[in-house]
Protein backbone atom coordinates (compact mmCIF):
# COMPACT_ATOMS: atom_id res chain seq x y z
CA UNK A 1 0.00 0.00 0.00
CA UNK A 2 1.48 3.06 -0.76
CA UNK A 3 1.37 6.25 1.54
CA UNK A 4 1.69 9.06 0.08
CA UNK A 5 0.63 11.56 2.57
CA UNK A 6 2.88 10.17 5.17
CA UNK A 7 5.84 10.70 2.62
CA UNK A 8 4.72 14.17 2.32
CA UNK A 9 4.10 15.18 5.93
CA UNK A 10 7.39 13.26 6.57
CA UNK A 11 6.32 10.57 9.32
CA UNK A 12 4.22 7.59 8.18
CA UNK A 13 2.79 4.59 10.07
CA UNK A 14 4.03 2.08 8.37
CA UNK A 15 7.91 3.09 7.92
CA UNK A 16 7.64 3.38 11.88
CA UNK A 17 5.84 0.27 13.09
CA UNK A 18 9.62 -0.77 14.46
CA UNK A 19 10.10 2.27 16.68
CA UNK A 20 11.10 1.64 20.00
CA UNK A 21 9.55 2.40 23.31
CA UNK A 22 10.05 5.54 24.37
CA UNK A 23 10.69 7.14 21.35
CA UNK A 24 9.17 10.47 20.01
CA UNK A 25 7.89 12.08 16.89
CA UNK A 26 6.64 15.50 16.24
CA UNK A 27 2.81 15.62 16.88
CA UNK A 28 2.17 17.69 13.55
CA UNK A 29 3.81 15.59 11.35
CA UNK A 30 1.78 12.34 12.78
CA UNK A 31 -1.19 14.45 12.69
CA UNK A 32 -0.82 14.71 9.31
CA UNK A 33 -0.02 11.74 8.23
CA UNK A 34 -3.75 10.01 9.87
CA UNK A 35 -5.73 8.55 7.65
CA UNK A 36 -8.98 10.67 7.45
CA UNK A 37 -11.91 8.66 5.18
CA UNK A 38 -13.34 10.37 2.28
CA UNK A 39 -15.35 12.38 4.21
CA UNK A 40 -12.46 13.73 5.84
CA UNK A 41 -13.35 12.15 8.86
CA UNK A 42 -11.32 9.62 11.51
CA UNK A 43 -13.34 7.23 13.71
CA UNK A 44 -12.49 8.26 17.25
CA UNK A 45 -13.38 5.79 20.75
CA UNK A 46 -14.14 7.16 23.91
CA UNK A 47 -12.96 5.92 26.90
CA UNK A 48 -13.08 6.76 30.00
CA UNK A 49 -9.52 7.24 31.68
CA UNK A 50 -9.74 5.64 34.81
CA UNK A 51 -12.17 3.16 34.91
CA UNK A 52 -11.31 1.89 31.18
CA UNK A 53 -15.44 1.65 30.69
CA UNK A 54 -15.55 2.21 26.46
CA UNK A 55 -18.21 5.30 26.45
CA UNK A 56 -18.82 6.01 22.94
CA UNK A 57 -17.54 6.03 19.41
CA UNK A 58 -17.88 9.16 16.98
CA UNK A 59 -15.98 10.99 14.45
CA UNK A 60 -13.43 13.32 14.05
CA UNK A 61 -12.35 16.07 11.47
CA UNK A 62 -8.51 17.52 11.49
CA UNK A 63 -9.72 20.66 13.02
CA UNK A 64 -12.06 18.95 15.84
CA UNK A 65 -8.85 17.23 16.89
CA UNK A 66 -6.98 19.90 16.29
CA UNK A 67 -9.56 21.80 18.59
CA UNK A 68 -9.94 19.24 21.17
CA UNK A 69 -5.96 19.13 22.10
CA UNK A 70 -5.72 23.06 22.14
CA UNK A 71 -8.91 23.46 24.28
CA UNK A 72 -8.43 20.32 26.76
CA UNK A 73 -12.11 19.26 25.48
CA UNK A 74 -13.51 16.88 23.37
CA UNK A 75 -14.89 18.06 20.33
CA UNK A 76 -16.18 15.56 17.21
CA UNK A 77 -17.62 16.32 13.98
CA UNK A 78 -21.56 15.87 13.53
CA UNK A 79 -21.98 13.78 10.97
CA UNK A 80 -25.44 14.21 10.80
CA UNK A 81 -25.21 18.34 11.34
CA UNK A 82 -22.33 18.33 9.07
CA UNK A 83 -20.08 20.53 11.88
CA UNK A 84 -18.19 20.61 14.98
CA UNK A 85 -20.03 19.14 18.08
CA UNK A 86 -18.42 20.29 21.08
CA UNK A 87 -19.46 17.13 23.61
CA UNK A 88 -21.60 18.31 25.95
CA UNK A 89 -22.27 21.51 24.28
CA UNK A 90 -26.25 21.27 24.86
CA UNK A 91 -26.23 18.53 27.76
CA UNK A 92 -23.82 19.45 30.03
CA UNK A 93 -21.86 16.47 30.22
CA UNK A 94 -18.73 17.29 29.06
CA UNK A 95 -15.80 15.40 28.09
CA UNK A 96 -12.29 16.51 29.78
CA UNK A 97 -9.61 15.07 27.10
CA UNK A 98 -6.96 13.09 29.25
CA UNK A 99 -4.79 11.54 26.66
CA UNK A 100 -4.73 10.54 22.73
CA UNK A 101 -4.14 7.59 20.82
CA UNK A 102 -3.38 6.46 17.57
CA UNK A 103 -2.97 3.19 15.82
CA UNK A 104 -0.33 1.66 14.17
CA UNK A 105 -1.75 2.32 10.89
CA UNK A 106 -2.99 6.04 11.52
CA UNK A 107 -6.86 5.20 10.70
CA UNK A 108 -8.47 5.08 14.12
CA UNK A 109 -8.00 7.59 17.45
CA UNK A 110 -8.88 6.23 21.03
CA UNK A 111 -9.07 8.95 23.26
CA UNK A 112 -8.71 9.25 27.11
CA UNK A 113 -11.56 11.24 28.49
CA UNK A 114 -12.98 11.96 32.41
CA UNK A 115 -16.61 12.22 31.73
CA UNK A 116 -18.93 14.25 32.90
CA UNK A 117 -22.39 12.11 33.85
CA UNK A 118 -23.49 9.96 31.10
CA UNK A 119 -22.25 9.71 27.98
CA UNK A 120 -25.00 8.60 26.02
CA UNK A 121 -27.85 10.55 24.38
CA UNK A 122 -30.00 8.21 26.31
CA UNK A 123 -29.12 9.35 29.84
CA UNK A 124 -27.13 6.54 30.39
CA UNK A 125 -23.52 6.44 31.56
CA UNK A 126 -22.32 4.53 27.98
CA UNK A 127 -23.74 3.88 24.43
CA UNK A 128 -23.53 0.14 24.37
CA UNK A 129 -25.97 -0.85 26.72
CA UNK A 130 -27.11 -3.54 24.69
CA UNK A 131 -25.14 -6.73 25.02
CA UNK A 132 -25.17 -10.16 23.32
CA UNK A 133 -23.17 -12.94 25.54
CA UNK A 134 -20.94 -15.35 24.27
CA UNK A 135 -23.14 -18.08 24.45
CA UNK A 136 -25.86 -15.92 22.01
CA UNK A 137 -28.06 -15.64 25.79
CA UNK A 138 -28.58 -11.84 26.87
CA UNK A 139 -25.99 -11.14 29.65
CA UNK A 140 -28.00 -11.18 32.22
CA UNK A 141 -28.59 -14.84 33.42
CA UNK A 142 -32.32 -15.07 33.42
CA UNK A 143 -32.43 -13.82 29.21
CA UNK A 144 -33.87 -16.33 27.00
CA UNK A 145 -31.65 -17.84 24.51
CA UNK A 146 -30.31 -15.18 21.10
CA UNK A 147 -31.40 -12.12 23.55
CA UNK A 148 -30.58 -8.88 23.44
CA UNK A 149 -30.08 -7.37 26.90
CA UNK A 150 -30.41 -3.82 27.67
CA UNK A 151 -27.64 -3.80 30.33
CA UNK A 152 -27.73 -0.06 31.31
CA UNK A 153 -30.63 2.61 32.71
CA UNK A 154 -30.08 6.33 32.15
CA UNK A 155 -28.28 8.02 35.07
CA UNK A 156 -29.99 11.01 34.01
CA UNK A 157 -33.61 11.26 32.51
CA UNK A 158 -32.86 12.25 28.83
CA UNK A 159 -35.48 14.90 29.27
CA UNK A 160 -33.47 16.56 31.70
CA UNK A 161 -30.17 16.58 29.33
CA UNK A 162 -31.47 18.42 26.82
CA UNK A 163 -34.08 20.43 28.34
CA UNK A 164 -32.53 24.20 27.93
CA UNK B 1 -33.70 10.92 10.69
CA UNK B 2 -35.81 7.72 9.34
CA UNK B 3 -35.34 4.55 9.59
CA UNK B 4 -37.15 2.20 7.14
CA UNK B 5 -34.22 -0.59 7.93
CA UNK B 6 -35.17 -1.15 11.08
CA UNK B 7 -38.91 -0.35 11.18
CA UNK B 8 -39.07 -3.81 8.58
CA UNK B 9 -36.83 -5.77 10.95
CA UNK B 10 -39.13 -5.23 13.60
CA UNK B 11 -36.54 -3.23 16.13
CA UNK B 12 -35.39 0.13 15.81
CA UNK B 13 -32.75 1.32 18.10
CA UNK B 14 -34.46 4.74 18.02
CA UNK B 15 -37.68 3.23 19.25
CA UNK B 16 -36.21 1.46 21.97
CA UNK B 17 -33.82 4.04 23.47
CA UNK B 18 -36.39 3.87 26.77
CA UNK B 19 -36.46 0.47 27.19
CA UNK B 20 -35.62 -1.10 30.66
CA UNK B 21 -32.31 -2.31 32.01
CA UNK B 22 -33.11 -6.09 32.04
CA UNK B 23 -35.68 -5.62 28.96
CA UNK B 24 -34.61 -8.24 25.81
CA UNK B 25 -35.03 -8.19 22.18
CA UNK B 26 -34.78 -10.71 19.64
CA UNK B 27 -30.93 -11.20 18.11
CA UNK B 28 -31.90 -11.78 14.67
CA UNK B 29 -34.42 -8.20 14.73
CA UNK B 30 -31.81 -6.55 16.18
CA UNK B 31 -28.81 -7.64 13.86
CA UNK B 32 -31.31 -6.89 11.23
CA UNK B 33 -31.42 -2.83 11.89
CA UNK B 34 -27.69 -2.63 12.88
CA UNK B 35 -26.78 0.48 10.53
CA UNK B 36 -23.94 -0.30 7.93
CA UNK B 37 -22.36 1.87 5.64
CA UNK B 38 -22.58 1.99 2.29
CA UNK B 39 -19.54 -0.41 2.26
CA UNK B 40 -21.87 -2.88 4.35
CA UNK B 41 -19.16 -2.10 6.97
CA UNK B 42 -19.71 -1.38 10.99
CA UNK B 43 -16.78 -0.53 12.70
CA UNK B 44 -16.04 -3.21 15.57
CA UNK B 45 -14.06 -2.18 18.77
CA UNK B 46 -12.12 -4.95 20.15
CA UNK B 47 -11.71 -4.94 24.31
CA UNK B 48 -10.00 -7.64 26.28
CA UNK B 49 -12.61 -8.45 28.78
CA UNK B 50 -10.84 -8.57 31.61
CA UNK B 51 -8.31 -5.66 32.10
CA UNK B 52 -10.43 -3.76 29.84
CA UNK B 53 -7.37 -2.82 27.25
CA UNK B 54 -8.60 -0.88 24.03
CA UNK B 55 -6.78 -3.86 21.64
CA UNK B 56 -7.61 -2.26 18.10
CA UNK B 57 -10.33 -1.16 15.93
CA UNK B 58 -11.38 -3.12 12.87
CA UNK B 59 -14.61 -3.20 10.54
CA UNK B 60 -17.28 -6.34 10.50
CA UNK B 61 -19.54 -7.43 7.63
CA UNK B 62 -23.00 -9.02 8.33
CA UNK B 63 -21.64 -12.07 7.55
CA UNK B 64 -18.60 -11.55 9.69
CA UNK B 65 -20.73 -10.84 13.04
CA UNK B 66 -22.62 -14.24 12.31
CA UNK B 67 -19.67 -16.06 12.18
CA UNK B 68 -18.18 -14.70 15.08
CA UNK B 69 -21.01 -15.11 17.29
CA UNK B 70 -21.59 -19.08 16.12
CA UNK B 71 -17.83 -19.86 16.16
CA UNK B 72 -16.96 -18.33 19.34
CA UNK B 73 -14.11 -16.63 17.26
CA UNK B 74 -13.59 -12.80 16.30
CA UNK B 75 -14.40 -13.14 12.41
CA UNK B 76 -13.67 -9.00 10.65
CA UNK B 77 -13.66 -7.94 7.39
CA UNK B 78 -10.74 -7.30 5.86
CA UNK B 79 -10.74 -4.06 3.44
CA UNK B 80 -7.74 -4.38 2.33
CA UNK B 81 -8.27 -8.14 0.84
CA UNK B 82 -11.88 -7.69 0.36
CA UNK B 83 -12.89 -10.90 2.24
CA UNK B 84 -13.45 -12.38 5.63
CA UNK B 85 -10.69 -12.04 8.39
CA UNK B 86 -10.32 -14.37 10.92
CA UNK B 87 -8.22 -12.66 13.45
CA UNK B 88 -5.49 -15.17 13.95
CA UNK B 89 -5.76 -16.96 10.71
CA UNK B 90 -2.33 -16.25 9.60
CA UNK B 91 -0.53 -15.18 13.17
CA UNK B 92 -2.09 -17.43 15.39
CA UNK B 93 -3.18 -14.45 18.04
CA UNK B 94 -6.78 -15.42 17.78
CA UNK B 95 -9.60 -13.38 19.69
CA UNK B 96 -11.60 -15.67 21.51
CA UNK B 97 -15.54 -14.07 21.38
CA UNK B 98 -16.86 -13.09 25.00
CA UNK B 99 -19.47 -10.75 24.44
CA UNK B 100 -21.15 -8.49 21.79
CA UNK B 101 -22.19 -4.92 22.97
CA UNK B 102 -23.99 -2.36 20.19
CA UNK B 103 -24.64 1.09 20.83
CA UNK B 104 -27.64 3.25 20.69
CA UNK B 105 -27.82 3.99 17.40
CA UNK B 106 -26.86 0.48 16.20
CA UNK B 107 -23.28 2.03 14.17
CA UNK B 108 -20.74 0.40 16.28
CA UNK B 109 -20.05 -2.51 18.11
CA UNK B 110 -17.78 -3.11 20.96
CA UNK B 111 -16.58 -6.89 21.36
CA UNK B 112 -15.32 -8.33 24.52
CA UNK B 113 -12.34 -10.48 23.94
CA UNK B 114 -9.86 -13.09 25.19
CA UNK B 115 -6.75 -11.98 23.05
CA UNK B 116 -4.33 -14.36 22.66
CA UNK B 117 -0.39 -12.81 22.52
CA UNK B 118 -0.83 -9.45 20.65
CA UNK B 119 -3.37 -7.98 18.99
CA UNK B 120 -1.56 -5.41 16.52
CA UNK B 121 0.62 -7.22 13.79
CA UNK B 122 3.59 -5.21 14.84
CA UNK B 123 3.95 -8.18 17.49
CA UNK B 124 2.19 -5.21 20.38
CA UNK B 125 -0.38 -6.03 22.74
CA UNK B 126 -2.61 -3.33 21.51
CA UNK B 127 -2.34 -1.22 18.17
CA UNK B 128 -2.96 1.98 19.80
CA UNK B 129 0.69 2.56 20.88
CA UNK B 130 1.47 6.25 19.86
CA UNK B 131 0.36 8.87 22.31
CA UNK B 132 -0.06 12.23 22.97
CA UNK B 133 -1.10 13.39 26.65
CA UNK B 134 -3.02 16.36 27.50
CA UNK B 135 -0.80 18.92 27.61
CA UNK B 136 0.63 18.65 24.21
CA UNK B 137 3.09 16.09 25.76
CA UNK B 138 4.24 12.39 25.00
CA UNK B 139 2.76 9.83 27.65
CA UNK B 140 6.23 9.39 28.78
CA UNK B 141 7.61 12.08 31.15
CA UNK B 142 10.45 12.87 29.83
CA UNK B 143 9.45 13.91 26.25
CA UNK B 144 9.40 17.09 24.67
CA UNK B 145 6.34 19.50 24.45
CA UNK B 146 3.76 18.52 21.56
CA UNK B 147 5.45 14.67 20.53
CA UNK B 148 3.76 11.71 19.99
CA UNK B 149 5.31 8.82 22.07
CA UNK B 150 5.85 5.51 21.46
CA UNK B 151 4.46 3.85 24.49
CA UNK B 152 5.18 -0.33 24.29
CA UNK B 153 7.46 -2.71 22.59
CA UNK B 154 6.41 -6.01 20.68
CA UNK B 155 5.70 -8.88 23.01
CA UNK B 156 6.37 -11.14 20.24
CA UNK B 157 9.02 -10.26 17.33
CA UNK B 158 6.68 -9.26 14.28
CA UNK B 159 8.53 -11.81 11.89
CA UNK B 160 7.38 -14.84 14.12
CA UNK B 161 4.08 -13.80 13.82
CA UNK B 162 4.33 -13.92 10.13
CA UNK B 163 7.04 -16.60 8.93
CA UNK B 164 4.30 -19.39 8.05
Amino acid sequence: MTDTTSQLSGFSFKENENATQGQTFDTQNVFDALKYNEQGLIPAIAQQYDTKEVLMMAWMNAESLQETVKEGRVCYFSRSRQNLWRKGESSGQVQIFKELRMDCDGDTLLLLVDQTGPACHTGRRNCFYLALDQNGEGASSGASKSAITVTDAPIIDPKELYKK
